[in-house]
């Protein structure tokens, strides 16, 4: 695993700087809040931010040093960590999953595929070092302040790391098409699984191909055949979250 | 319902243009191709492309000409109906479903939710004519030439089309988190349904969710609370695909 990583980011916008507050994983450098934007009407917002590193800009001020469109009238600069050195101990839960990115190249879909994640109780997403959107301010800003939360792993060789984890009782599964697939939800996703996405163009590495336990595959109903990589991981992340919640339910349909 | 629409646009990309090109809902003004880029090579492509209507640019002209970053080195300039007038024959189909998508306000999501809807198989979209994204050139790009096969309808009054659609058997169920909520993957999907998609921030306008037969809500497991609207789409839209599919298999997890 590479090693722990201390870069300086920026983000914007009133969620992202509410989760870089609240986190102790983040240190921040200084907040510029502009004049009758939204984030100064924040109530939630003001009551935790403290003031000594807040600067108030005139609105022509703010936009001049901030031309990004979507700025909910708050930039946050801020450093620390924001990639995992150690897997956490995974004895402590029964059901685990991880995704495990192979390539992913678009920052959109990368800070995307970490928001849909966090909601959809994911435990952690390794992400391979070479050929993927590195971690960046763009990555940051579309997860929406899910990052702060999410358990990201950059990973040198992943395949070798999978294999690891498949001794650790990992079940590895794989989106992509083939002659070998079953269709997502005739896939179980309970217990310790990894769930591998491929890259947006290429999909997935052969050699990580030939971990997986299964191939899983949702089957496109139109004409275009291309369903969007992050919307890929909600439908398949969010049917994980359906099994776990019939099983616990014991509610069968 | 508005009257029929007929503007010009212009989308970049292989996928796009092949979908337009492969459509005959849409006329094609002009195609450029920028020489040596990956539009040039692509076989598929050049197979169905109509050499009149195509002028190759150096690559310096190209880039000049669309200084966007993701040509993949073709630019179509298009006309024709995006939008459609009339409801087609429900009575062919034995599962329909449409979205109905109450005031979504980012071109993004809303070209996302187009592409994501096209993949699931679902019958059309009705967006409210105001406080919507309109259907401009980032809608239509980001949608990856899925509005081509994608019924698209724009409402004037969505709560009263809405009603109309009820006498005509639809169930009504809009996404939305509230004390009546049941979650998303216990509420059924199969036959007839309309599901109504909130705006990003706001929800489901009250009136609109008064005509609600039923409220889906998926729980957030994380702590940002915040799935994008277009991942809650993905979500629900292939949990009714599981659904029809097991019902047809008669397949019961």
């Amino acid at each position: 695993m590479a090693k722990t990583k201390v870069s300086s980011f920026i983000c914007y916008g009133v969620n992202s700087a509410i989760s870089i507050i609240n986190s102790n994983r983040f240190n921040i450098r200084y907040i510029d809040i502009m004049k009758g934007g939204n984030a100064q009407k924040n109530k939630k917002l003001l009551n935790i931010i403290d003031d000594s590193i807040v600067t108030v800009l005139e609105k022509k001020d703010f936009l001049n040093k901030y031309p990004e469109k979507k700025t909910q009238g708050i930039a946050v600069n801020f450093y620390g960590q924001t990639i995992n050195s150690f897997f956490p101990d995974f004895s402590t839960k029964s059901n685990i999953c991880l995704l495990a990115l192979d390539r992913i190249e678009d920052p959109q879909n990368f800070g995307q595929i970490i928001r849909t994640a966090e909601c959809a109780g994911i435990d952690g997403i390794l992400f391979s070092k070479h050929y993927s959107a590195p971690i960046n301010n763009t990555v940051l800003q579309v997860s929406q302040g899910a990052f702060v939360n999410m358990n990201l792993y950059e990973i040198t060789n992943l395949s070798q790391t999978i294999k690891q984890l498949k001794n650790e009782n990992f079940w590895v599964i794989g989106l992509e098409n083939g002659i070998k697939a079953k269709l997502w939800h005739e896939i179980e996703y309970t217990n310790r699984v990894i769930i591998v996405i491929g890259s947006e163009g290429k999909g997935i590495r052969k050699k990580i191909l030939d971990s997986c336990d299964f191939i899983s595959t949702i089957p496109m109903q139109g004409k275009i055949n291309s369903l969007n990589v992050s919307a890929a991981v909600s439908a398949i992340a969010f049917e994980r979250l359906r099994q776990i919640m019939e099983k616990n339910n014991g509610i069968h349909t």
